[in-house]
C-alpha cells in the first residue's frame, strides 16, 4: 500500500488523537501552539475580517465611543472658550458639547454650530478630521469585505453512507451548493485518516481516495460523492469495527470558481466515522417536471434509506488489517 | 461508448426533460429548489450585485426614503426644541423639518442651519451619522461592484450548422467577443447532451466533445467552434431526427483571462437541437484590408450558406442507435 | 509538419495583410469591426479603466461642472428666497449662489453659511447629496482602480537577432522588467506568423516556437529569450529574404504573478521580420559585483554585436521551402 | 547531469557572487540597475502598497500640511473679505483661518463658521473639495490596500539540517504559517545554486531539488521539507566543504491560496551554505494531546539535535566534483 506523497495533508506523520475530529466540520483545525505570543501570530485582517457581524459593529461602536472621548476630552482641556456656538453651563454639559463636536467632526459631518476658533482647537479639529476619514476607510473597507468576501456555503449531507455501487460497495455522501451563486469548474479531494501503532507511537496516516468524479463543470443541483471499494481502494480491508478502532475521519477539501465573487473558493469538512453508515443509500430527491425542469427536494437531503450490501472485496480482511499494521 | 467520468456536468443522471432547455442561454439553470426556506438560500451580496439597475437604485432610494422617516421620527419625537434652527410651525412643516435634518446628517453633509441641541438629538444625530458612513460604504460598494464586476459579453451565432469538414462533417458554431476588452487564453468546452431510456425511467446523459481547437492564445475576431464527426465522436450515429427524439442540448463552457478587469471569467450557453441547421456552412466575415488590418462584418455574422454534407462516418446510424440505448 | 491545434492565436486562419503590424506592440490588434453599432460594443468601465489620466481627469472636471450647472440651475429655478443665506443681488450673482451651493451639495461638504429653506428645494439637496455619494464612489473607485491596476511593464530588447547558438543557430531577443515590483513564474509562449498562398487566397498561419526555457520562477534580471532553430523548428526552412517574403511576424505573449498587486499578468507584443537582425548576438549586461550582488546595465540593453552564424540546419532551404506551400 | 530547461530561475547564466546572497531572506534580489533613470523604473503604487506603516503616515501628513499651506495660501491672496466668518485680526492669524477654512474644505468637513463668499473664493473651495475627495480615494485606498494585502507570513527555521534519512541522508528544513489564516494547496520548490568555472569566467548555476513531498492540501501545523540525497540528487557528491567552495545558496519558492484573503500568495527565501548544519535533525514540536488535538511548541522550532549521517550516496565525491566542473 503505497502512498501518494506528493499530495498530502500537511499534519505531519506524528499528529494523532482520538476522541476529538482533526478537521472540524467549519474546516478549523485542533492544533494549539505554544512557545510563541500571542501578538506574533495575531493577524488583525483576519480577525476582523472573519469575526462574527456583532462583534465587528461592537468593535466599531466602541472604537467610535473612545476617540470621541478622547477628542472630546481633548477639545474640553483646550478650553471651551475655543469652540464657539457652545451652549452648555454645567461642567457634564460643557464636556458633553465637546464629546459631540468631536463626533460632528470625526464623520466629517460638520454641522457647524459649534465650530473651532483658535489656532490649537483648530488643529486638533483639522487632525480629527483625517483620522476621520482614514479610519472610517478601514472601517468600511473591512464592512465591505466582510459582505463581499467569497464564502462557499456547501451544504454536507448529516451521514455518509457505505451503500452498494455496480457489483462491490461505495462510500458515499452528498453536497449542494447552498447558495444561488453558480459554482464552476468545482474539484474535490477526499482523504482517509487513520491511526497506526509504529514503534509504540500512535501515528496519523493520511490516504487520498479515488473518486467516481472528482471534478465537474458545472453544480446545479446536489452531487453525490462516491469513492468505489476496489481492489485499490486503501479501505478495502476495513469494517465497521475497524474503522472504529482506527478513529477513521474522512477529509474534505472542495475547490470552485465562484461566479458571483469572480475568485475561485475553497470549502473543507471531515466524516468522521460514527457519521458513516454501512448499509444504506441516499434517497433520491430530484425530480423531472412536466415543463422540462428538474425540483430538488432538500427535505429529503439527509434522507437515507436500507440497502444491502454487495460483497466486501477483501473477504480476509482482518489478517490484511493485521499487514497493514506491519507495512 | 465510454463516458469520461472525470470532467462532468453536475446535473447528476436522474435529471431529464424535454420541452424546455437544461441550460438557458443566459447561463442560468431550470432547477427548481423545494423544502428549503428561501431565506437560507438567500444571497444578499449575490442579489444586490447581480440585480438590474434599475432595481438596486429603486433599493438604495427606498432605503433612503425609510432611514429618514425613521431617524427623522425619531427627532420629531424628542422634540423640536432641541433642534436649533428649525424653522417649521405646523406639525407637518416640522416633521419634514426633522426629515431633512436627517437627510443632512445620514449623507454627513451637515449644513448646520438646523443643528441638534441637548443631549439625546446629539445622540442620535451622533448615531446617525456612522450608521451613513457605514450604510453608504455598504451602498457605494455594491454600485462600484456591480460597474466593474467582470462579465463576458460572449456573443454566439443563432444557430448551429453541421457542416462539410474535410472529407467527414463537423458541428460548428462561433462566437465573438462583444467586448473591446481583450480576452487572453480562451478555453472552450462543449457537451452533448441527451436523454435515454433505461429500466423504464428517462435519463439525461452527458457526453463531452473533442474540438478540433479547444483553445486559443488570442481572441482578435470570431472563432468557430468546430467539432468533427469522427470516428470517436459520440454523435456519429445520430440524424437530424434521432437528435429531435433524445432532445439534444449542446453545453458550451467558455473561460478566459480579462486583460481589463484582470481577472479569470466564465460565460455558458447552450444550443438546442432546434437550433441546428444540417447541411449549412457559415459565410466568411473577415476580410483582409489593403492596409494590413482585417475587418470583420459583423451584420454577417449569423449568416449561412447551403453547403452539401459528406456522407456521414456511420451508414448503419438507426442500428448503432438501438445499441446505444440498450449500452 | 504538423500544426499543433490546441494552442493558436485565435486570428482565424482568413486573416491576413502584409504592411501593417497583426499585434501591435502596445498589444492591440488591428482589427475593424463593421455592421455593429458603436454603443453595442462600448464597455464603459474598459474605456474608462484604460483612459489616459489627464482624460479622465477632463471627464471628472466635465461632470463637475455640468452636474452644478444642472442642480445649481434647479435651485435656481426654484427661488432664490428658498436658498437661506444667499447674498447675491444680480441675476447672475444668484446663479453663482446656487451654483456653488450645488458643490457644496454633492460633495458633501455642507459649509451651511447658504443653506435650503422649505420643502422642495430640501428635498433637491437631500437627493443631490446622495447622488453626489454615489457619483463620487463611481469617480473613486475608478480613480483607485487605474491607480492600482495590475499592468505589466515589460521592456523588449529593440531588435531580435538571429545568433550562433552551440553548433546551429537560435532566434534570440531580451525583455526586462521596467518596474520594480517582482513578477514570478513568469511564462513565455512565441508564435511565428507567416502568409501563404492557399487556392489562389492569401492566408496568414501561426505555428508556436519551441523555446531553450518557456517558464522561469523568479525574474529578477534580464532575459534572454531563445528559439534554437533545429531539426523541429517551423523556421528551419527560412532564410532572410523568405521571411520578408512571407510577411513574418513573431507574436510573444507573456504571463507572470505581479508581486506587488498579487495578481496575474499579461503582456502581450509582437516582433516583425523588418526587427530581426540575421548574425548579430546581445552584448552582455550583467556584471558581477565584489561584493557579490549583480549589476544590469541597461544602457547597452539593445545593443548588440556582429557574430557569425552557424551553418544552417536545412541547406537545402529553396525546395523545403515549395514543399511548404503545398503541404 | 542534464539540467532542466524548462523551469528555472531567471537569474541568467552569467550571475555570479560569492559574499552576499543572491536572494536575501525577505524575499528582495541583490541586483543593481545602472543606465536607466529613477524614474523610468520608478512605480508609485508598488512603493506605495509596499512602504512601511510610518512612512505612508508621514507621507500622508505631509501631504495634509503641504495641500492645506496652498489652498490656504490662495484663500489668504485672493482676500480675507471674501472668507465670511474669519476672526483673525494679524496676518498670521488670518492665515491660520486661511489655512483651517481650507483643511475643513479638503476634508468635506464644512463647519461653515468661516464660508466662502464671492465668485473665486467659492470656486476655489468647490475645486478644493473635488481634489480632497479625490485625493483622500487615493489616499484612504491605499491604506486599505497595504492593510488588506496578502502578504504570507511564513516562519522558517533559522537553519537547514544534512540528516540522515531512511538509509541514506537529506537536506531538510522546516516552516510554519505564521498567521492564523489557513494556507491551501501549498507548492514549495526549492533550487540549488552554485558557482562554477566556465572558460575562465565564473558562472553561477541553478538546478531544482526533488522533494519528498512538494505539496501539501492544508497547512495547519509545521512542514519538514525534505530533499533526500539520491541517486538523481544533483548535490550527491557534494561535502560539506564543496558547498563552501562552490558558494552554495539553496532558494525556496513557496505558493498557496491563503483562505482570508481568498488569494493566490508566494513567499520567497533562501538558505546559504553557512546556514547548513550536516549531522542533525529537528527536535519534534508536534505533541498529541489526551483530548485529541495537537500542540505544536514553537519555542523548539528551531532547535536541533545530533543526528550521525548514513554513509553518503557516493564515496567518490571528489573525483565526481571534477567531473561536474567539466561537464
Amino acid at each position: 500500500m503505497r502512498r501518494k506523497i506528493e499530495d498530502d495533508l500537511g499534519f505531519g506523520n506524528r499528529v494523532s488523537g482520538k476522541q476529538q475530529r482533526a478537521l472540524n466540520r467549519d474546516g478549523s483545525f485542533n492544533i494549539n501552539r505554544k512557545g510563541q505570543s500571542f501578538w506574533k501570530t495575531f493577524d488583525m485582517y483576519h480577525s476582523l475580517i472573519t469575526m462574527k457581524w456583532w462583534k465587528f459593529n461592537s468593535i466599531v461602536a466602541l472604537y467610535y465611543i473612545a476617540i470621541n472621548i478622547l477628542f472630546g476630552g481633548v477639545y474640553y482641556l483646550l478650553g471651551m472658550q475655543h469652540l464657539a456656538g457652545a451652549l452648555g453651563t454645567s461642567e457634564r454639559e460643557k464636556f458633553f458639547d465637546a464629546f459631540f463636536f468631536s463626533a460632528q467632526t470625526i464623520t466629517t459631518l460638520g454641522y457647524g454650530r459649534i465650530s473651532p476658533v483658535g489656532f490649537w482647537t483648530s488643529n486638533v479639529a483639522a487632525i480629527e478630521s483625517v483620522i476621520g476619514l482614514m479610519g472610517f476607510a478601514l472601517i468600511t473597507g473591512l464592512l465591505y469585505g466582510k459582505f463581499s468576501r467569497p464564502v462557499a456555503k456547501i451544504v454536507q449531507s448529516k451521514n455518509a453512507v457505505m451503500a452498494p455501487y455496480k457489483d462491490i460497495n461505495a462510500l458515499m455522501f452528498r453536497i449542494v451548493n447552498g447558495k444561488v451563486s453558480q459554482l464552476i469548474e468545482v474539484e474535490m479531494q477526499v482523504v482517509f485518516s487513520f491511526i497506526q501503532m509504529e514503534g509504540g507511537k500512535t501515528i496519523r496516516r493520511f490516504l487520498p481516495l479515488e473518486l467516481e468524479r472528482s471534478k465537474i463543470v458545472l453544480f446545479p443541483s446536489s452531487w453525490t460523492v462516491v469513492h468505489p471499494i476496489d481492489e485499490n481502494s486503501p479501505m478495502k480491508n476495513y469494517t465497521e469495527q475497524m474503522l472504529k478502532e482506527v478513529d477513521a475521519e474522512f477529509f474534505i477539501l472542495l475547490k470552485a470558481f465562484d461566479d458571483s465573487f469572480s475568485q475561485t473558493i475553497y470549502w473543507r469538512s471531515s466524516i468522521k466515522h460514527t457519521e458513516l453508515i454501512w448499509g444504506a443509500k441516499f434517497v433520491n430527491i430530484l425530480t423531472p417536471e412536466n415543463n422540462g425542469s428538474v425540483t430538488i427536494d432538500m427535505s429529503q437531503f439527509n434522507a437515507v434509506e436500507k440497502a444491502e450490501l454487495n460483497k466486501p472485496i477483501a473477504e480476509t480482511a482482518a489478517i490484511a488489517s493485521d499487514a497493514l499494521l506491519t507495512e
